[in-house]
C-alpha cells in the first residue's frame, strides 16, 4: 500500500530487527509472567501457556513498546504494559473461538485451546489470563508514580470490558446477518480490536512523557481502525495458511464487514485513508516517532 | 451451632440491621457502577445487569465492609473494594453454571444467565463483569495513597487467577469421580472459595490500619473455608428453593466434598473449628471486630 523506495527498504530492515528483538522480549516476558506447568492446577497451566506463548506477530506489544520509545518509559513498565495488553488479547481469542462463539478450531496454524483441551478448560483460561493480565499491571514497585500505575490499570480494564473489547465482541454477534451502515461498523471494530490497540499505545506512553498522550492517542485510534479494515480485506484475499486462521469465514457466517459494506477497492482507500491521519497525528515528534511510523506501515501492508 | 443466648439475640438483631443496610448499600453501589441499559451493546448490559444485581446474601460484600470498618477504611473505598469483588463473583457465578462447566440453569432462584440469554451472551457477561471490577477498584482518585490501591487490585487479580478461584475450579473439574484427601480438598476450595472470600477481607482492610492486615488475614482463611464447609453441608441437608440452586448436586455428579471425605457429624465438627479458629484471629480488636465475629456467626449458621 505505501511506496517502497530504496530508503523505505533500508528503514523496512531496520524496523524488522526491531520488531524480531522487540517479539523475542514479549515472548520472555510472558514466559515468566505465565505460571510454570509445575504449578498447580498443571493442566491449567499448561492450556494457559499454549495459548499465550509463541503466537503471533505481538502487534500490540510492539505498539506498547514503540510508544514507550516515544514516550522514554521505563522498559520495566514497557514490559509489564505489553504483556498485560497481549494477555488480554490471548484471552479473548481464547474464549471467541469456544463454540458457543465464533466456533474456529484453528487459532495460529494451532488447533484452538478448546479442542486441543476441552471447552471448560478453555473458560477458565481466558478467565485466568484476564486475571493474569491485572495481576502482572499491578505488581509491586513497578511504577514509582504509583497514580500512573492505577491509570494504565484503569485504561486497560474499560478497553477490555463492555464498552470495550467484549462490548464489540457483543454487537459483533449481534450483528449477524444484519446491514449496518459504514457508522455502526466503525464504532463496533472500534471496540472490538479498536480499543485494545489503543490502550497498547497509551499503555506503552503513560509513565514516560505524558504531554505526548492525546497525539498517540489519534495515532492508536486510526492505527486500531486500520487493522479491522485489513483484517475484513484478509479474510477475503488471503487464504487460511498464511493467516493461521480459518479465511473467507465472515462472508461464510454472514458478518457485515468493511468489504461487504464499501466494497473491496473501497475498503482499501479506507485503510489508505486511517493510516494517513495516524502518521498525521505523529508529525510533531519527527524521528523519534519514526517505531510507531513503521508500525503503522507493517499493520497496513500485512498479509496475516 | 452457636449458642442462643438473649443476648446473642439482641446481638443478632442489631447485626441483622446492620447486614440489611450494607446489603441495600451494594446494591446501589453496584446499580451505579454497571452500566445503563440504555447504553449499547444494551442485550449485554442488560445481562449483566441481570447476573449482578438482586443477587444472593451479600456475604463477600459484608466482609469487606465489616473488615473496612475495624481498620477504619474511607467508605469510598470500601464501596468499591465490595463492589469489585461482588462483580468478581457474580463473573464466576455466570461461567460456573455454563453447559460446558456445571451446566445449571438455576440460580438464586431465577433461570441462570445462559438460560435467560444465551451461551455467548452469558460468556462475554462473565468476561465483562471481571474487567469491571478491575475498572471500579482503579478509578481515579479513589485512595490517597495510591500506592494501597495498587495492592488492592494486585489482591484481587491473584485471588481470582490461575492461582486463586479460576484455579480452585479448574481442580475442582479435574477432581469429579476421584478420592481426595482432606488436605487436597481443603487446598482445592481454599483456592475455589476461599481466596475471593480472604481477598473481600483483606481489601476492605488494606486502605485503612493496615497492622490489622495479618489477624484479619487468619480471619478470612479460616472463614472462607468455613464457607465451603458449610456449602458442602447443604448441599445435602438443604432443598433447591431454599438453596436458590439446585440441591445435591455434588453427589449427583460424583464431586468429593467434605461430606463425602468426612461424613456429615465429622464435616460439621470441621465448620465449628474453623469458626473457632476465626474468631480467635479478633480476639486482640475486642468489640471493634463485632461485626466480623457476627458474620462468621451468620456464615456458619446459614441455611442458604
Amino acid at each position: 500500500m505505501m511506496n517502497n523506495s530504496n530508503s523505505s527498504e533500508t528503514a523496512l530492515l531496520d524496523f524488522s530487527a526491531w520488531a524480531a528483538a522487540k517479539q523475542a522480549r514479549i515472548e520472555d516476558v510472558l514466559n515468566n509472567a505465565l505460571p510454570s506447568t509445575n504449578v498447580a492446577p498443571q493442566r491449567l497451566h499448561s492450556a494457559m501457556r499454549y495459548s499465550a506463548l509463541e503466537g503471533g506477530k505481538r502487534v500490540r506489544a510492539l505498539l506498547c513498546y514503540a510508544a514507550s520509545e516515544l514516550c522514554k518509559t521505563d522498559a520495566k513498565v514497557a514490559d509489564a504494559a505489553a504483556c498485560a495488553v497481549e494477555l488480554i488479547h490471548a484471552y479473548s481469542l481464547v474464549h471467541d473461538d469456544m463454540p458457543c462463539m465464533d466456533d474456529d478450531d484453528l487459532r495460529r496454524g494451532k488447533p484452538s485451546c478448546h479442542k486441543q483441551y476441552d471447552d471448560a478448560t478453555a473458560l477458565l483460561v481466558g478467565d485466568a489470563l484476564q486475571s493474569l493480565a491485572f495481576e502482572v499491571l499491578s505488581q509491586a514497585n513497578l511504577c514509582t508514580q504509583t497514580n500512573h500505575q492505577v491509570s494504565m490499570l484503569n485504561i486497560l480494564a474499560k478497553a477490555s470490558g463492555s464498552t470495550g473489547m467484549a462490548g464489540g465482541q457483543a454487537i459483533d454477534l449481534a450483528s449477524v446477518g444484519k446491514m449496518l451502515s459504514q457508522t455502526d461498523l466503525e464504532q463496533m471494530h472500534q471496540l472490538k480490536t479498536g480499543a485494545l490497540i489503543q490502550a497498547a499505545v497509551l499503555l506503552g506512553g503513560i509513565n514516560g512523557e505524558i504531554e505526548k498522550t492525546a497525539a498517540i492517542s489519534t495515532y492508536a485510534k486510526n492505527i486500531g481502525l486500520a487493522f479491522q479494515v485489513i483484517d475484513d480485506i484478509l479474510d477475503v484475499e488471503a487464504d487460511s495458511s498464511t493467516l493461521g486462521k480459518t479465511a473467507g469465514k465472515d462472508a461464510d457466517t454472514n458478518k457485515p464487514t468493511y468489504v461487504s459494506i464499501l466494497g473491496l477497492a473501497e475498503a482499501k482507500l479506507h485503510a489508505q485513508q486511517l493510516y494517513d491521519n495516524a502518521i498525521d497525528a505523529l508529525t510533531p515528534f519527527g524521528e523519534s516517532a519514526l517505531r510507531l511510523r513503521e508500525l503503522a506501515g507493517f499493520i497496513t501492508q500485512r498479509r496475516f
